[in-house]
């Protein structure tokens, strides 16, 4: 399960690859975010990253794409250009990825270490499928979270040998779900139903928990599991 | 990855148990479907059963559920039968398992051999999640399909010793995307772009082929993947 290489057909480039804990913002092609948290996260973006098409959406979103990375099939590239003059325009021609994997590597090769990814969802299911997919792949490389409104999506995996931790910074009555793609193991704390190495098979077992307090802690020790945050009101990605 | 038992908390009741190849119609509480999508797969569904609330989505989309299961939050049990007098109410309190689980275990029990779920997806991510989770856990006990307008969604599983092979009935340019959750080797003929054992990750590699003709052929030695079809003209769901 990692995540493939050489998937991108271009030179290493140096935008953002000065920066230590870069936070990277990828704008994808699905469902457009609301103006107001496609700013909020900007703001805290390091670098910001537009698919293909999604330059047009983040044209119309108001955000100032640093880099525009695809195969310019959605957008041609003087009309990229053209609304975003001062962006590095990075063709990814390879047919055999997404525009969304070809910009995480791109992310990674200046040195993300967190990625936010918004208009992950929302668009054709498939698509919606195979960027859940990209969480599964690529989560071990660098903190990946995909946003969809006040709602956060982290991937997280463990095995025997190799527990995973995480807190997660929560306002009470925030909802917490976990969703496992394979039998997992896990303890689940500083919610309204709480659990110690509770076997979790695929399905709606862990869905719909409530954070009582400032933090919930989840330990995984065996399985993949998606971990899901619905929060109360509208805030910056929290990063566990 | 086998589906949970004891769910339901209800006697087995007797409707649809005598049927044979029973094709069974689940509307859930996403988003709700075009009318007239649901109205031509409720024409060919043995059994139809909608989740708590989706009774109302039901009632404005035409439909007659034979059932209504679930916990009964999202809608009374005296307004569902107001609704329609005619449906079995079955209450499945548990509050561990969301009411589409719930559902598929009724749907089980009655005998189901083949499942069509609308409405499973387009609601809140943590929801879709877990629906698409359930396809994880029950693609071996039957037959199941999430549907939203043409896309068409399965799951499929294989290992060395057990391959799995699926012939889709296609339409020219009808778009096929496989979606690994671990590590697959697949081969998949009738299509643009053939592969033959081709390792595949999860991502976005094998997403948006195109059908050639009439059949897609997929032949999958290991690992779990989802199917999905995107199909260029409105039908029922086809059964691979």
């Amino acid at each position: 399960m990692q995540p493939p290489t050489a998937i991108l057909e271009t030179h290493l480039l140096t935008i953002g690859s000065a920066i230590k804990n870069m936070h990277v913002l990828i704008l994808a092609n699905g469902s457009p975010p609301p103006r107001d948290l496609a700013q909020r996260v900007a703001a805290t973006a390091d670098l910001i990253i537009a698919t293909d098409g999604a330059a047009m959406k983040a044209y119309d979103l108001g955000l100032q794409p640093h880099l525009i990375c695809g195969d310019f099939d959605s957008i041609d590239k003087a009309h990229a250009s053209q609304l975003f003059p001062a962006a590095e325009i990075v063709v990814a021609p390879n047919q055999d990825y997404a525009d969304l994997e070809k910009s995480l590597q791109l992310a990674r090769d200046r040195g993300a270490t967190q990625v936010t990814v918004l208009g992950a969802t929302g668009g054709r299911l498939d698509h919606t499928l195979a960027n859940l997919a990209l969480l599964l792949s690529w989560h071990r490389t660098m903190t990946l979270c995909i946003q969809e409104a006040n709602t956060f999506l982290w991937c997280l995996s463990a095995n025997r040998n190799s527990p995973s931790k995480r807190i997660l910074p929560t306002q009470p009555d925030d909802i917490i779900s976990v969703i496992a793609i394979e039998p997992a193991i896990l303890s689940i704390h500083g919610v309204q139903w709480e659990a110690d190495h509770l076997l979790l098979q695929p399905g709606t077992r862990a869905v719909s928990n409530k954070a009582l307090g400032r933090n919930v802690e989840i330990e995984l020790v065996q399985g993949t599991v998606f971990l899901c945050l619905l929060s109360s009101s509208i805030r910056e990605t929290p990063a566990p």
